[in-house]
């Protein structure tokens, strides 16, 4: 996507391999700061700690983080620490495990001095694919817009919740691709945009590519979107996932759940943008079967802004004493999800739906 | 209720009238600072700037501000100017016209020099009468939560949005009347406290209330609850109102929808504590009849809290061209309401329930 007039994309490989930088999500809206990943443990450091987030960058970035390593060390050994050390940065997304995987699968028969340069191809080919797959998903969901943009006068009121925007990807972004294609094709838009506590992607990175792509939007709290809803000012819902399992079970971002039970009440259709390897073809149950991350309580206890003399400062809401407790998702059944949409096209949350459209996987399965 | 060995309300009359300091509660909990309410444009200011808040404190802090002005000018003008300045105050909480009605109807028929002290009598019973409810609030609710501690083991897990603590009434609370009281009657207890954006009052006060009541409890931010209850981890909702109508529909702070929806879906009680001066007896459809507040956008695009340095500070989450909506409060359904605790019982949020506790006021109606 553009940013100033300036194409953009969270990660970035040098031409032919062999370096990668990413944007430091950590620092924005606030300042736009582009570091350079240096060795395994910088990616380690960059997913854990959240420099890059959402499912599909995390993927791409251990891609990416197994090539710095096969640079160094395309031992054996090597190759299973790169795996083992980019494994235990994050639990819930599993792109992490997919790209993991895929990385291994086609290092390990290769011999050690090949596997630099097929780490490099493949965490390129890795990224390249997630792109082709978010326009794709932007296409099919770009129809259910235009669809609603059809039959109402004014502009079509899209509820998302966390950041599932080209900063979670590698580009288009997943639930704000069919958003960033109906703007292109002129359809009128408002996006409601979910501050998302505790870390604030909403309000820190969604607002902040929708202000650069032009799109109408508003900010509110977490609380507000049953209310919207109730009052027939959200025409569509359109979230992402860290996980979906073969039944259609969507693990997203704490706070989902709540959106989709506002949904259901109210008659505002709940769309999941779903590439496909985020799809755990192993699960059908997400509530028994997904681990959800416990992320640390200062992230509830405090709140990171930019104070009126301009530094990005951090202040605590509650008593020195409050202890909290920071579950990072949530699981959506698949009975609240209206559709999935995904970039072989939009398909009923459930495992006949998913496996209508990904044959060759269900059947493996 | 005590705080560190003192017992303390939010509001406190002078022996006699005549007098009023409240806790400014925008500086809590990093400041406690007792304020006195200097004449009609202070008491309107308090509530309107939200020095208190929580429509049982509305109500008694209007009441002293009719009689703050009935000192100085307890003319037929004098009180008309009165009611209509503390009226325009807040648009949601009824109490807020039931107190101001309240005094109207009793200080209209006196000769003005009769009405300072006939006004001063009436507040402090106002007041209270407010702790008189809410401790018969908390031992209808106490039975609730005991049947619930006679069938498990472990604490009871109770989940509360916003405050509708002491700091929300008087003394007591309305949705922590039930909680202090079996805390009192040494019931295992643990509270999830929402932290309730935007304006924080779970991670403000309802956190602060309970550490000064050595209640256990941790702070969630507002997305988490549906979680915690398909977990399991939660035993109960209760929440206060800011009005409710003759048919059982409850306004409250918003984001309480969204929780009675989880609490449906998870099989979760959800209950309302609820102060017949909140009930609405002239409206039945809570979702077409009660004004939803809308509050400024700074509510939403900053957070106030304490900087390393210990200064109180706002900070922006989002960037500075992004705008926001406010809404303040939501409806939840009756049909979502396991049941509403009165000064009077239990009943069930159905006109007929009501109706069957006051039946005084639904003849009436």
């Amino acid at each position: 996507m553009m940013v100033n007039g300036v194409p953009c994309r969270p990660i970035r490989l040098a031409e032919g391999g062999g370096g990668v930088e990413v944007i430091d999500q950590r620092r924005l809206p606030h300042e736009f700061v582009v570091v350079p990943l240096e060795g395994l443990a910088d990616a380690a450091a960059a997913i854990r700690d959240m420099w890059v987030r959402g499912a599909p960058l995390i993927g791409a970035t251990a891609a990416c983080g197994v090539a710095l390593h096969m640079d160094r060390d395309p031992s054996d050994a090597g190759l299973g620490e790169a795996v083992a050390v980019l494994g235990a940065t994050r639990p819930t997304a599993v792109n992490l495990r997919w790209a993991l995987e895929d990385m291994r699968a086609r290092l390990a028969p290769l011999a050690p001095a090949a596997r630099a340069a097929a780490a490099w191809t493949r965490a390129a080919a890795v990224c390249e694919e997630d792109v082709a797959i978010n326009r794709a998903i932007g296409e099919h969901g770009l129809a259910l817009i235009a669809a609603i943009a059809a039959r109402k006068a004014g502009p079509v009121n899209i509820l998302t919740h966390c950041n599932a925007g080209w900063l979670a990807t590698v580009d288009w972004g997943t639930a704000t691709a069919p958003i960033y294609l109906a703007r292109e094709r002129g359809i009128a838009l408002h996006v409601w945009v979910d501050e998302t506590r505790p870390r604030n992607q909403g309000a820190h990175l969604t607002a902040w590519e929708l202000a650069a792509a032009g799109v109408p939007h508003r900010l509110v709290v977490d609380n507000a979107g049953g209310h919207l809803m109730q009052r027939g000012l959200v025409d569509m819902v359109i979230v992402g996932t860290d996980r979906t399992t073969a039944a259609g079970d969507v693990c997203n971002k704490i706070g989902t759940y709540l959106k989709a039970l506002a949904a259901r009440d109210c008659g505002v259709p709940f769309y999941v943008a779903l590439p496909s390897p985020t799809i755990d073809w192993t699960l059908a149950d997400g509530l028994s079967g997904i681990p959800i991350e416990e992320r640390a309580g200062r992230e509830v206890t405090h709140v990171q802004g930019r104070a009126a003399d301009g530094a990005v400062t951090e202040v605590r809401i509650c008593p020195d004493a409050t202890a909290a407790a920071n579950p990072a998702f949530d699981v959506t059944p698949a009975r609240l999800v209206t559709a999935l949409i995904t970039e072989r096209g939009v398909c009923p949350a459930t495992a006949g739906g998913l496996a209508g459209l990904f044959p060759e996987r269900a059947a493996v399965r």
